[in-house]
């Protein structure tokens, strides 16, 4: 099996269905749903079967033209109605992930601008096509990422990731290890991988650890903690994160974990890299002070244990989803237009941000 | 239940049996075991049932004394050859456990030394004193340590910790937890103490949470990968942790993950210090390099999970038992003679060792 071929997220030939890879149930088992109730779609996208931002924004696009399409009326009125409806819907899936709005509302918007002048069936179809567009889009940001960051490479070098923002975190290629890929096409096949766990739901071990080695790549599964031990040994070259938002002046928020990578990094003097579509950069924001935090449930901590509780009944637990770090750790942001360097505030103007 | 009448290991007043606290049963049940055969008491020490550098000290010296006092002689050669025999038994149980060793070497000294002027009876008791000296010797040893670190403390202040280095680990107090036993000791109610959980045996977790709540402390678990997270939050004013070897340079070993805690600590200013008996200063070793880290079995990072492996079978797995942190990341060391400041091979010297 090909890495690139495990396809996230994807229209089923009948265009009534979108077929996702079930991500709760890796690495043990490969499988796919088919989906075209509105209970499941929602369920995948809340029960974290389809998740990481980009495949959750391709998912809801699919998500809401499948349900809507589900009508059959030639009112425009109706179906307009309708299609709300079911954006609202998708939309509470998951609260706090900004690129299912993102769709969602990329897609009201070819609703809302073309609605004078098409019908119903041809308005379905333009609706498919945002989606489709949607995805692609993606996958040549993911893979303009992965060719700027290949150009950081050195054979036999040794990659850290943190989480997962690969190809199962994508519509293809994935951000932090879209480099990895694109090193593949072109035949190397001497780079090492050090997947962080990345505690407490495993990501960096579920994902990150099966989609490089299912890649064919030489994958070491390390726990968060032993990233200060594997740079000391010398093992690390380089780090590629991916991230979930950018700040202005450069101040990123990503997976729980990565800012004591980045700090450790920096200790050991090893570049460390966030790869991020330009679209994760928001300017509104002066630094990441402004990210808010999502804090998750003290169980995913306490009680993902083999039979029995792993922690004294009753104690407090910790457990955001995410940390910020500071601008000052980051060696360069990788884009789709580009790899940006400090000052990220001045770089992002250039940029045209 | 106060966490220090927890006793981890001790004699039983019939003079014939150890108790000790299971400690793979914790957190979820507090049970005892009173072992007297030589198996029993050798699965224990290997089965982690007690743990800690100086608990298996203990149960060491206990253990010898039980297993070699069965043998029903007056002859003082039978007894030595017997007593030996037993020692070499229980030695293979954790071959890497420094103190395992030297506590049987402190035994077998007692016999070597007065085996020529002794009844067997009285060296059976001349034994078991030496064994109650090995406990009391590290009660004391961990209570002036609490008490040196104690003074580092502030009302209200958050304390990080990393694995376990409490009463749990030690005959009682512990080295890195001592001081907050002190602290409660004398009336403060009101430190807060992080446990990091460290994977993948989660004895933060499962053994410092567990014996922090149980003293009424404010304990808050938390994932390795969110100390930063912690310190950013000004949630950290101070790290304790404890250690297996210190060098002559002070570059010393503990728990994997420690490293990266000192690094972290650094970054953000928080003072890090290692809680350490002076007897774990080894001046033979010039630096941290020399330092041989045991590597552990890959499962126990990929499959100490829920129902299913929690990484695709064949990763390649990390999993090194300990880390070297640098000597100029610590603060200060606090051993039971007071607390040693860089730079410390001078120090060292200083203090006669």
């Amino acid at each position: 099996m090909n890495a690139l071929d495990l396809n996230t997220v994807v229209l089923a030939d009948n265009k009534k269905e979108m077929i996702i890879l079930d991500q709760t149930l890796l690495p043990g088992r490969v499988e796919y749903l088919r989906l075209s109730g509105a209970k499941e779609i929602w369920d995948a996208i809340y029960l974290l079967r389809v998740r990481g931002a980009p495949a959750i924004g391709i998912a809801a696009a699919y998500g809401v033209y499948i349900l809507a399409s589900q009508l059959e009326t030639e009112d425009m009125r109706a179906f307009r109605e309708h299609f709300r409806k079911q954006k609202a819907y998708l939309a509470a899936s998951r609260p706090t992930a900004v690129n299912l709005f993102w769709a969602l509302n990329r897609m009201e918007k070819v609703l809302e601008e073309n609605a004078g002048g098409l019908t119903v069936a041809r308005m379905k179809e333009r609706l498919r096509e945002e989606a489709d567009a949607i995805r692609a889009e993606d996958i040549a940001i993911s893979r303009n990422i992965g060719q700027y960051g290949f150009e950081l490479l050195k054979h036999g070098c040794g990659i850290l990731t943190h989480c997962n923002a690969g190809t199962l975190a994508t519509g293809k290629y994935g951000t932090a290890l879209a480099p990895v890929y694109i090193a593949l096409e072109r035949g190397w096949h001497d780079l090492r991988v050090y997947c962080g766990e990345t505690r407490p739901l495993l990501q960096g071990a579920r994902l990150s650890a099966f989609e490089m080695q299912t890649a064919g790549v030489d994958t070491t599964l390390l726990c968060d903690n032993m990233a200060a031990a594997a740079m000391k040994r010398g093992l690390i070259d380089i780090v590629f994160v991916g991230c979930d938002r950018v700040a202005a002046n450069g101040d990123f928020a990503n997976k729980i974990g990565t800012s004591g990578v980045a700090i450790i990094a920096r200790h050991y003097g090893v570049p460390f890299y966030v790869c991020a579509p330009s679209s994760t950069i928001d300017m509104s924001l002066k630094s990441g002070g402004e990210i808010v935090i999502e804090e998750r449930p003290a169980e995913e901590v306490t009680e993902m244990w083999y039979k029995e509780r792993m922690a004294p009944a009753g104690v407090k637990v910790m457990n955001p989803a995410f940390d910020v770090t500071e601008n000052g750790l980051i060696t360069g942001i990788i884009t789709e237009k580009g790899i940006v360097r400090p000052p990220f505030d001045r770089a992002f103007i250039e940029m045209g941000l």
